[in-house]
């Protein structure tokens, strides 16, 4: 039943008045009009189970317990639920090396190679930690032709013995252009989205799926002999697959996702949900030019191909200094912490590493693990000169993740860096092993050290800037606070000394609202 | 008129839930209940000018603004509104050397350089801050006796010229036993309650002051050849002069003072409020056995004389290292961080030498100076070897409050010792003032590099052992935060650097619960 009570003006620091209730001696404050915003609290009126409450949080991101025992073979900490290709800065994934193009600080979109670290990783913990992904086979080769579809009487499609791959083929012959029908398959696959074959093409050529929407709006996507990475016409989406006439491709491609990056080039996210521009269903697989297909199939995920693709990547593209550079302006701060287009990052190095060493312990192909002991070099380099190094008071080696001058100190891009580390000292052996160790432990040392100077008694900094700049200090909200916690949960898996315990505790106790007492 | 709503749950960080009222969407927190501590936010109802209202503070403590002009002869940052022997912590102010006994972190007491220094330099300030003191002369020796009053026929009491003082003085001669009713003289005095007199007895003796209340309840005070320091027995309070027959003596007491001190041996403050027990009037000034007196006063306030009395002091007790050792054993941290008794403080060093060169400055006496540049030669000296020097990351030179292994960084006992570094450089000149000055600028060097290290972007840290033990930082409360924004505000007056003036105004944001940004 309703109670009774009186308004009340609220001197706040005798600056300003807001309008509370009284009743008897309690005076009751307004959450949504003044709580949330004056303590940055969260907040949701909730009638879940049918009792209604006020959730209060305090903060909004939740820490992951890293696994009992560490294995540069496993999953990387909990990145299992990082969906990297999802994220709004992903402009797509491209069909021509299969990574994800980031959008981060620039429109025109760059390779990353933290984020493509990071897609390979995500995908390596999904295929470790997930059920085993349902593969249906569309076409393998082995069997009649007779589901498919020739679109006139000079099309034509038969199976063909390849000597070389020792396997049976299918080799289709039809009009390359985008206005033939096609050769085509009937899908109608409603749960399955992600396409996988082998194909080459003798001219130029494409392969092309249907697609239903819930609203039953019939969508192409189409991947094409071209260089072009993405392109909306209407109901047609087109990526490139580059100039690779004439060559055998392994193609994965996420139809789902691939769609919505597609549609993304038109409408932004709200509008998709509301248009409901999803896919609902693959109804048809279409190929057209001449050449030859096998293992075309769809399955529930394809989590090894993905991760494959950001190790080659990394492979493919590693400089002559081990590093991998970037090749966006990075402005920490305008004008005082900034890096100029070829910068390279520890964080980037070390996530590198990670995934690579993971790459060799599956596949046994040394040269990820070359590619891994020469990302190391740039960890000798003072930031000054193009490396990652920096020093704390002349005295503590820091791996930067952007390697500012003066330094900025950046924690968790530090952390991932000795992790890379850690990966490549427990794979590698003699002197490879020895440059690892001795990078790893000297960064271990520095973070003993200086890890408390990012406890600021109600959460962490994300940076060290207020120190090296003497500027107000930069606060990490409260998703890097969690990464801090996660990483530093991690590292006493592989470190037992007390403080990364401790720590990771009382930083997860500021998630609550407690703070570090006052004298 | 009342207003309706209904009790909601609101659930705390899905820890606990408390009672809150909800009216339409928005929601009401409770202050007392929750908030206040929650938060630790400070609130309280107020109907001032007939208008009720809840008064929020985030903080408690005061910005006192310093001077636009800084000058080591004048007033000590704002020093003015310190009362340091109103404090439950100083036993009492000795009738021997006139300065506090501290029972900081010990019951016995002990004299504590650091709060000798700040009463003598709080009553300088007192002194050039406020207006003249009124002076009541009861005796000087130049007029007729008529007034005092005769205990016996034994007792006598004359004027004398007194060949060395050049100057009459009053001889007394009776009995020197408590039980004489002694040679009086009426006084009769409501408001000016501090007594100066110069005061020398052949025999064992005594001066005392009769004392009502409020409640009409009379009091004595008994100024006593004795070094008992002080002792209540009934009404009777009496304080020891040491054991200086044969020696003049110029004592200065403040009576209200001595009275609270004397019965705060048997009765707690609220006690004492309760039985209204203080000084309404002095009612008679009595002397006992055989001797000499000059120049017997009442006044308002004595501040002079307080600040001398601290200043010989320290000449009087600083030892062949120029320093003041500290008597009691200090626990910073029990088992982790402790000094045993003997330890020197760098903030008593340097609050002595701000004292020290005022005294030298209005005196003239060297001997004040000499100990100034005397209490310097600790600041070379590493506190391992019982100096108070520490060193950041073999870097960077550190005056310690509290000279610990490891060091703990205390900042605001570091910039007091600042101030006398300052003070001294100011006022010596050749090796003196070079050694000083290299000494401040190595500090304000330090202080430069290490400021924002106790910025916690709400607030400041009190010291850094978070950094130097790993363990969780100490926080410091407002009032030693509005410290270290009043000695900014100090720094920024002698030292243009934009650091002080910046951080400062940062500073003094939080008190109003603003905080850094985060990412």
């Amino acid at each position: 039943m309703p109670i009774k009570y009186h308004e009340l003006d609220c001197v706040i620091n005798g600056e300003y008045s807001i309008k509370c209730r009284r009743d008897g001696n309690e005076v009751f404050i307004p959450f949504f009009g003044f709580i949330q915003k004056y303590f940055e609290i969260y907040g949701k009126l909730s009638t879940e189970d049918g009792y209604e409450r006020l959730e209060w949080e305090h903060s909004y991101s939740t820490v992951h317990r890293p696994r009992e025992k560490y294995s540069p073979a496993g999953v990387f900490m909990s990145f299992e639920y990082y969906n990297v290709e999802e994220r709004d800065r992903v402009r797509c994934i491209s069909a021509m090396e299969g990574v994800p193009l980031s959008t981060q600080w620039t429109q025109n979109g760059h390779y990353y190679p933290i984020q493509i670290s990071q897609f390979g990783l995500s995908h390596l913990s999904k295929y470790l930690t997930q059920p085993e992904a349902e593969v249906v086979t569309l076409e393998d080769g082995e069997d009649e032709l007779e589901s498919w579809i020739l679109p006139d009487k000079r099309s034509q499609i038969e199976l063909r013995k390849d000597p070389d791959l020792s396997t049976t083929l299918v080799e289709f012959t039809t009009s390359d252009s985008l206005k033939n029908p096609g050769i085509s398959l009937p899908v109608d696959e409603k749960e399955d989205f992600v396409l996988s074959a082998d194909i080459k093409f003798a001219t130029d050529g494409s392969i092309t799926v249907t697609i239903d929407t819930p609203g039953l709006q019939l969508f192409y996507i189409h991947y094409v002999l071209s260089s072009r990475l993405i392109f909306l016409d209407g109901h047609d989406i087109y990526y490139g697959l580059g100039d690779r006439r004439g060559q055998w491709m392994h193609i994965t491609r996420d139809i789902a996702i691939d769609f919505d990056k597609g549609l993304a080039l038109k409408y932004n996210k709200s509008k998709r949900t509301k248009m409901k521009l999803k896919v609902s269903r693959i109804k048809v697989v279409i190929v057209r030019g001449h050449g030859w297909l096998d293992n075309l199939t769809l399955s529930t995920t394809a989590h090894l191909d993905h991760f494959y693709n950001a190790a080659n990547w990394l492979v493919l593209h590693q400089n002559d200094r081990g590093g991998w550079p970037i090749s966006v302006q990075r402005k920490l701060i305008p004008k005082v912490l900034e890096l100029e287009p070829g910068w390279y990052s520890a964080m980037a190095q070390g996530q590198a590493m990670s995934l690579l060493v993971r790459a060799y312990l599956r596949s046994h192909n040394t040269k990820y693990i070359q590619a891994a002991v020469d990302a190391m070099k740039l960890f000798e380099i003072p930031s000054m000169q193009g490396g990652v190094l920096a020093k704390y008071a002349d005295r503590y080696d820091w791996y930067e993740e952007y390697p500012t001058t003066p330094s900025s100190f950046v924690l968790n891009g530090f952390i991932y860096s000795l992790f890379g580390l850690y990966d490549l000292k427990e794979v590698t052996s003699g002197e490879e092993s020895k440059m690892a160790e001795r990078l790893y432990n000297k960064g271990i040392e520095s973070l003993k050290h200086m890890l408390l100077m990012f406890d600021n008694g109600s959460g962490t900094f994300y940076d060290l800037r207020h120190i090296t700049l003497g500027i107000a200090p930069n606060r990490a909200r409260w998703d890097y606070h969690t990464t801090h916690i996660n990483q530093l949960l991690q590292l006493s898996v592989m470190d037992d000394s007390e403080i990364f315990k401790v720590t990771a505790q009382r930083w997860m106790d500021y998630m609550k609202g407690k703070r570090a007492k006052h004298n």
